[in-house]
């Protein structure tokens, strides 16, 4: 029997041997790759914090102390210390545990966050609350990556912790443990990344390593502490607590850095944190995929995120499909070559988004700013006023941090800057915060913005090069950038703007089919039109501004239906029926996509399938509408008559 | 004749003496006290930049050189360099000048921003173009208030452009200049304001300064620069950029802190810092209203935008009206009282948001968080997952900074935080960047979120409460702030969360009068029954959900209009529609409410007027409507016959 089944929860691990604890670790690594190899997930950030959740949880009384993950994906460990042996291998299917926390799974579970840099703010906010509530007794966790301290919010909490009352009887007891294995999924780039190195590689660093051992592994790990032992501790805090640089200049204590597989040199440190009784950081070094050679030698992210491989050699099971993401890597590769003006930036996603290609050819042209959307955007109308034309790639889900620059930094100063939106529509396995379905709503307010849903490859090659070609106005290109790219729907003609997919025989409905759910369109039409409907597939192309021979054919129909792979409400087709009733064009409008809930995880057909956004659920809808239509129009007439 | 006159572009300052750049410098503080105690404005920040500006525009040649307000509202000095003298009086009035940049204004004006901390990353983007393009001869210039500072995409700004070529062939020329007046709207909070006043304060300050002056001084300042005046230039240079604390560490170079009213010595650390070839921080000291003594002695905000006024003794002109503002503040206070779990969060907008009165009587329980909206909404979730009620009080257009942290962090996580939004609607004066006019829409996809609208102070003092007894979701109360308290609108009756404002004799017309277009409503239905349509015009007050009554009173009209004074792409009307679709209730809708583009300033009266979002204005339009109907009826019914 091994140690971890007797790990119910966190308090288990107090009683464990040193031996036991180590054991501990290895049976942990062990499973998360197995369960990973077979699941896909996150692995390297998992591996890498092994020791330091292990002690996190040995020193502080979860969940009275609450533990922030920034990011979530850095949580297995913490769920197989939570009770969730058991179903670890469901991880990231539906039904089964999340790939993040989540607070129906865990009372241990707080944030669910899976975007970066907020877990300062959380915490700080905690451990506000305790202040004004008189908990004394609790203590806010924040476990942030070196990468997730590049994006502006960190620091915006760190500036205002270090404002903030730092011990005494107005303290706010905060551990932000700094998990620095110097990557973000790629090497962390910037500023702050080099001075963290530079600590790292401090001569002071060994002796900084040795003196929190000597200080610290005389005070007991756990029970009661005397007077005298913390007086001495406090004496010693002084010492540790050394300036550090940007932290201290801040007006933040620092303890570190630690190596954070050390268990015990965590352990002490986290008990000094604690002891402090206001905000501490501890620095903690880390090696993403520790423990496991086949991701520590990965040199292109330490398998942050596989697909299902084989656990001894690493190497992916199944074949690699060429993606929408491909496509895009090779049309941004291409308009490199023939165009010395664009350039690309990207927000620590140079191989996710495909860049890297791009990058390796031009480097000089090329862009990572870190995970910091807002200064990519921004950075990017600057070089846009200065004649460049710069392509900004990022997650579609992750754009609306960037919401105000687009709108006020690059449409109100109508600068010609194309967003890439990858992972747009339902994702899927990563849960609520991943999916891309915010986009095609919150940016119709922009003005002059640009918006188009390339249905497949082809499509996105020519729309991205027509976004290239709009030098006066952001413009967008979205797409769920893991479909296939090999799979290409015919247009039958081009009117305006948009491609007609299908001609109905009598034009009864126009289906507005946009981007990603092309396919369904069409598979639904078909359908429909074997019962004697005639349906005609309009896939928009570019869905913002919306062409004025869409409003046109629609005017030709008996019924509009809209599908889209974004939240219906304030999408593209409320938009579109709101712009039919200003162009006095009397026809019923019916929307469907998204509706405006967080999705549990799940494969991404799965859900599309529950949301009714395919062929035979777009058909189902259609018919009973034609259905409905056709009762009123013989009611109308018969009231009429 | 004044030297004012005499200038007309930036050249012109080339060849003044010193004599006659004092002299300039007083004449442009009399003209903007003049003016701005008329006109209203910023008056405050630009009294303290005059001889910044003046030294910027003597070193640098705008607009080779762009140069960047962060934020635009100190640019008057800039104005007035640039050949803007005659038209200054018309500023921030209808078809004036701009209170900000306008690139319609002045090539020297490049950037129109209003939201903070956004110059670093579009001076960061203009030096990354220049780099690529080989514009070896350009310059980028920031300048940024330590306020603006604690901003997170600053941040993301600095951790980037300290992680780039810092000289050298592939150097990105880019001046920052810290405007460091040690205040944002108030004294800046956070860490980094105590590191600069740190700065400020250290007894090295004062060599710096010496040095500063006999370092630079040797040098021309203009023309012809030999290789041996270079050289020595260099070596001085590693003296000056001494280890600076935080900048230091990032591995930014640093000049300063530099008396940012000594022209002299902040041209020569500017020609210093534009020699250096990369980025380079130039942090000035200086003295928000400076010159100016009743500016210099208020001590709530240095006159930072106030309304007219005495320019001899600063009293303000006119009568004060009591606002929604300040209902709101009486609101919270109210609560605060009654409830010891309700917390306020501010981000530097602790007096213009009316929390001052709030601050006071529970300072313990009252955060003032900086220019950081990001922080300030997930310290909040923070806050409320620990058993609090977190008011967070901020400008409808700055929410935009926060929409990710209100979706992904307030309400994933059905926290029971309460954003009012001050300002929203047409705010007019301010130009295109202060119009809170986006909030409804982009806030229609947030699931779970409840918007409220008040129309006067009784609503708002109902809804805030409503608003603090939902604990299981992020809940908003936006309001025009400016608008005056004393004029409330009574219903007839309540039909579920809706106010009924006025009843049709016959049910035609359904007005849905959102907020502060209530009144518009009830107006333009007086109007309107004149000429025999009835008209019942209704509040819904939560606009966000829709109440399922007003889906039921839409039913029993004819025709439903809908009024807001928000974007109509996507706002409230829009989803109303969508509603009534879904629940097959067939009545035409038509959406009045603020177009989706950029409005250029003016008074919000003008401007309502001009979208017609006016009583006269909507019954023209629904006049026009219903006549449309009964035209199109009689059609139908001659068709069908």
């Amino acid at each position: 029997m091994g140690v971890l089944e007797r790990v119910s929860e966190p308090r288990d691990l107090r009683g464990l041997s040193t031996a036991e604890l180590d054991s501990l670790a290895a049976e942990i690594r062990d499973l998360i790759v197995r369960t990973v190899s077979r699941t896909s997930g996150h692995l390297g950030p998992n591996l890498g914090v092994v020791e330091l959740t292990l002690a996190v949880h040995r020193v502080f009384d979860s969940p009275r102390d609450p533990i922030v993950f920034d990011t979530g994906h850095q949580s297995y460990v913490h769920k197989l210390l939570t009770g969730r042996v058991e179903r670890f291998g469901t991880i990231r299917s539906k039904d089964g545990l999340s790939g993040y926390p989540s607070q129906a799974e865990s009372q241990h579970d707080w944030v669910e966050n899976s975007h970066a840099s907020t877990s300062l703010s959380y915490a700080d906010g905690m451990a506000k609350a305790f202040a004004v509530r008189g908990e004394k007794e609790r203590t806010a966790v924040a476990i942030i990556g070196d990468g997730a301290l590049t994006g502006g919010m960190a620091w915006e909490a760190l500036n205002n912790i270090a404002g903030g009352p730092q011990n005494g009887p107005d303290g706010r007891p905060l551990v932000m443990v700094v998990n620095d294995n110097g990557r973000s999924y790629s090497p962390t780039v910037g500023g702050l990344a080099q001075h963290l190195s530079g600590l790292r590689t401090d001569p002071r660093y060994e002796q900084a390593l040795d003196l929190v051992k000597r200080t610290l592994n005389r005070t007991p790990l756990v029970g009661h502490v005397t007077y005298e032992a913390l007086h001495g501790l406090k004496k010693g805090l002084k010492d540790l607590l050394a300036p550090q640089g940007m932290f201290e200049d801040l007006g933040l204590k620092y303890i570190g850095p630690i190596d954070g597989h050390d268990r015990d040199a965590v352990e002490n440190a986290l008990m000094q944190a604690k002891r402090f009784g206001g905000p501490v950081i501890v620095h903690c070094v880390t090696q993403k995929g520790h423990g496991y050679d086949v991701a520590v030698r990965d040199e292109v992210d330490h398998m942050h995120s596989p697909s299902a491989f084989d656990p001894l050699t690493g190497e992916p099971i199944g074949d690699p499909t060429r993606t929408l993401t491909h496509a895009f890597s090779d049309a941004l590769l291409d308009a490199g070559r023939r165009r010395r003006d664009v350039v690309a930036v990207t927000a620590a996603m140079l191989c996710p988004t495909g860049m890297e290609p791009f990058a390796k050819a031009f480097p000089e042209r090329c862009f990572d700013v870190g995970i910091a959307e807002q200064h990519a955007a921004t950075s990017a109308a600057g070089m846009a006023m200065m004649g460049l034309h710069p392509v900004v790639a990022i997650y579609a889900t992750f754009l609306n941090r960037a919401f105000d620059q687009v709108l006020m930094d690059c449409a109100l100063h109508k600068t010609g800057v194309t967003f890439v939106l990858d992972r747009a529509g339902v994702t899927g396995t990563d849960g609520a915060s991943h999916n891309g379905m915010w986009d095609m709503s919150i940016l119709q307010v922009v003005p002059g913005l640009r918006l188009a849903a390339p249905r497949d490859a082809d499509q996105l090659a020519e729309l991205f090069a027509e976004a290239l070609d709009v030098s006066d106005a952001p413009t967008v290109v979205r797409f769920p950038g893991k479909e296939p790219a090999d799979v290409g729907i015919d247009a039958l003609e081009r009117l305006g703007t948009a491609d007609v997919l299908a001609r109905a025989q009598t034009p009864d409905v126009l289906l507005v089919a946009v981007g990603g759910l092309a396919g369904a369109g069409v598979d639904a039409a078909r359908r429909i039109q074997a019962q004697g409907v005639g349906v005609t597939v309009v896939d928009p192309r570019w869905v913002k501004p919306i062409d004025k021979a869409l409003i046109e054919l629609a005017g030709e129909h008996r019924l509009v239906v809209t599908a889209e792979d974004g939240c219906r409400v304030g999408g593209v087709g409320s938009v579109l029926a709101q712009e039919l009733r200003d162009h006095n064009v009397d026809v019923p409008v019916h929307n469907f996509g998204i509706p405006a809930r967080f999705l549990d995880h799940g494969k991404r057909a799965g859900i599309l399938d529950e949301l009714g956004l395919t062929g035979q659920g777009l058909a189902r809808e259609i018919s009973g509408l034609v259905a409905a239509l056709e009762s009123d129009s013989s009611l109308a007439s018969s009231e009429t008559v």
